[in-house]
């Protein structure tokens, strides 16, 4: 038995809804599905006119609309919910069919998902979908895992939704096995938290320090997304930062209550990147500064604690030290992108997924929440050199950097005297000037875990480990 | 059958075997097991004059050799190996009796077997014990975790065998039930591993900015510890910097390899934190520079990156340096005590623990790596206030940052001109301005989350969440 129908979308809150539009629009036959029927019915009497749907009521008659090799995409909350659904659903299908998950699931759950399907003949594909809402219906940045095999019968429906990149290609690629595909969007949304930890410092040093009010901010932000910062985040900081608010009449940022919330994957791409032993201190900033916002009750009794004014600047002075603010944002955004493509990398040579950096730039082009201009560079960067060590020792970031560096000391220096805190400009210049340097104090680290534990240390002149009789006569000997 | 032995250790690796022997010095009979059986025979063979032994070859044996309730001490390797051994004695014990893991478990494993042991009529204490070999011999700083019945069955012996501080108090105490005594042994080490990293800082900046040799920044260090410094750890750091390389005649720091390597604990404080919405940065820098050390690779081909060389400094300028950095540390040190009780606190709060962080402070004065007069001045601050929000806040910390402060930004500002990391220094400046401040950026974050994915918003000035219709007219709707 099998049915006419490309895809099958079941969950039709508004994510699944928008990409079962999507696929609609673009011509493919689209079942659909959701647990309470009425949602279903409502989808088709709203949008009916825009392609072929094929509504179905039970679980059954959803799996027999679908044509072999079935490709049923799951929608639903990641965690249980996801769990349940495929076992209602698994039991239905045939070898070789192919399993969606487009939640915003855990790598380690897609890993386990992918795995006992498998076991089962069928197919798991664990999917990051970027891009909203309105990403999900105009066209998102689309991130597969899974097996090869599945991408050839899935990738080219995915490539006719994706969002495309300025030069015409679709933002979706075969990113690697199992779980490859969400630990990249996880690591996509690190980025997202680091990106706006930056914009939000630089907001705050032209408020604080150039004395800028948020239109003239605004103003600032307009002009920068047409030069190299150009994107999506910058372009509606202008939006966000030029609103008035309607009751007030007050700038809407002085409205908004200022505890930032945050649902979860920034906090998962530092705890991954622990484990996998890569510093990601400028996601990990992001995402303190967005709880430490959140602590009510600290925040208050600690208002009163002392900390110097910031001086007032002459216009400009202002306007220099905003065009510092642009430097210093433009080499931080270097060290946070170079920080997430060292986790992608990392993760790809842990689980194996031999994930190519240079297409997971290219599909974060378009579509997705940190599309921007600059992602085309890194693209490139890593197509002229595959095994790039870092994006810093890019010729082309390295020069930027270079020519960037004098006036990010000077905003980090001056934000460090003013009292305006910005955790993500210093931390990003703490990570370069760390890994440009000759010697590290980590020397100095290891010498004292061998006096406090006998944890041993390692000579910069010969091979082996080595321990210093610290209680003893302080001679050296060989502890291998 | 119920035997003489007070305590009994199984596990006679170093510190089980330093732990035992610290107890048959203080006059309480223990009995001892090993798996294989010659360990035990080595250890009252080389120490059974330093007390009563009870050695013990099959576990029956070791565990008729105990009065009742039985107290048996496992000090073998976190994780499979416990479990392993606690199924091992389980089903030989009575109920009432105690299971104690001294090793350096992780507070969820620890609250598993709590459970599991509970249901079987047995009390589960997981120790954390802090103090290395040296510390388990002579006296180590002891946090217990468990039921109030088992602490008062085992925790006069403990008192017996743990460090005193200067008042002459022991450094143990109940700390409360299940894992709370592992989970604040792990921020423990969390707040080490930051210490450690700004002394590397403090000594980077001296090295690099001041141009002292070794030797000198010894001096340094020695004279910081007759001070409010005065620590342990600062106290090593002097002897680690003191110390001259026999093999080279070269001062010991510049031979050590600088690669710090780590065990996991402070990547626990940080994961755990990450969970619990505690913003650690200055623990997560700590970590972070460790594995950032060891990228060799990394590390090599950024070596040539761009950046500015110090600044020479004559004699006067550096002393005044050194001064500042002394300075700076302190703050610093400040921070990362803040972080941690925060995270003291907000475990004890999830878990339902009522630890009393005065009387963490109180245990932590002697025995353990962090030991330090600092923490008798944060224990009086919590005994002064048990409901202090933020160490920040207690009237004389938040003096000695009011005069510290201005060096603390000098530095801070002086490091980013220079190029020299610190990113402890920086994130504890951060995290301290981000704290006072009246107004943080986060209201624009939470702005941007309702422009790309209708997160929603809350007002100052009145209650409920809001969005604004972005793409449509800008108006504002409710959207509780």
């Amino acid at each position: 038995m099998s049915g006419t129908a490309r895809i099958g979308v079941t969950g039709l809150a508004v994510m699944g809804r928008n990409l079962a539009r999507n696929f609609a629009r673009n011509g493919l036959t689209v079942a659909v599905h959701n647990r309470t029927a009425s949602r279903t019915r409502a989808l088709v009497d709203d949008f009916g006119d825009e392609g072929s749907f094929v509504a179905c009521e039970s679980a059954e008659e959803f799996v027999a609309a679908l044509e072999r090799p079935r490709r049923l995409m799951i929608m639903v909350k990641a965690g249980d919910a996801t769990d349940a659904v495929i076992e209602e659903f698994a039991p239905l299908l045939e070898e070789g069919d192919i399993v969606i998950d487009g939640g915003n699931a855990h790598f380690a759950d897609t890993r386990r998902r992918e795995k006992a399907l498998r076991e089962r003949g069928i197919h798991f594909v664990g999917v990051g979908v970027s891009g909203g809402e309105e990403g999900a219906l105009n066209g998102p940045s689309i991130m597969p895992g899974g097996s090869a095999a599945s991408y050839e019968a899935l990738g080219p429906l995915l490539e006719r939704i994706a969002a495309r990149a300025p030069d015409g290609t679709p933002c979706v690629t075969h990113v690697g096995p199992d779980g490859a595909g969400h630990f990249v969007k996880m690591v996509h949304n690190g980025i997202e938290y680091a990106d706006m930890q930056l914009i939000a410092e630089a907001y705050h040093l032209l408020r604080a320090v150039a004395g800028y009010s948020p239109a003239r901010i605004a103003e600032t932000f307009r002009t920068w997304n047409t030069g190299r910062l150009d994107s999506y985040l910058i372009e509606i900081t202008a939006e966000v930062l030029a609103h008035t608010d309607a009751a007030t009449g007050e700038p809407f940022v002085d409205v908004v209550a200022d505890r930032a919330e945050q649902k979860g994957t920034g906090r998962w791409t530092v705890q991954t990147a622990l484990d996998l032993g890569v510093p990601v201190s400028g996601i990990a900033e992001a995402v303190f500064a967005r709880s430490l916002s959140g602590h009510a009750e600290l925040r208050e009794s600690s208002r009163g604690l002392p900390g110097p004014g910031p001086a007032a600047l002459d216009e400009e002075a202002a306007a220099r030290f905003a065009d510092r603010v642009e430097q210093a944002l433009y080499a931080s955004k270097i060290v946070s992108y170079t920080q997430g493509f060292h986790q992608v990398r990392a993760g790809s040579e842990e689980y194996g997924w031999e994930v190519d950096p240079g297409a997971v730039a290219a599909i974060w082009r378009a579509g997705c929440i940190i599309r921007a201009a600059f992602l085309d560079r890194i693209r490139e960067a890593y197509d002229t050199r595959p095994g790039l060590p870092s994006l810093l020792t890019d010729k082309l970031f390295r020069e930027e950097i270079a020519a960037a560096q004098d006036d990010w000391r000077e905003v980090v220096a001056t934000a460090a005297r003013q009292g305006v805190p910005t955790p993500g400009f210093s931390a990003a210049l703490a990570y370069y000037d760390a890994l440009r340097a000759d010697r590290l104090p980590a020397a100095l680290t290891q010498g004292q875990r061998d006096f406090f534990g006998a944890h041993t240390y390692r000579r910069t002149d010969r091979e082996g480990a080595f321990h210093t009789l610290w209680a003893g006569d302080r001679s050296e000997v060989a502890a291998d």
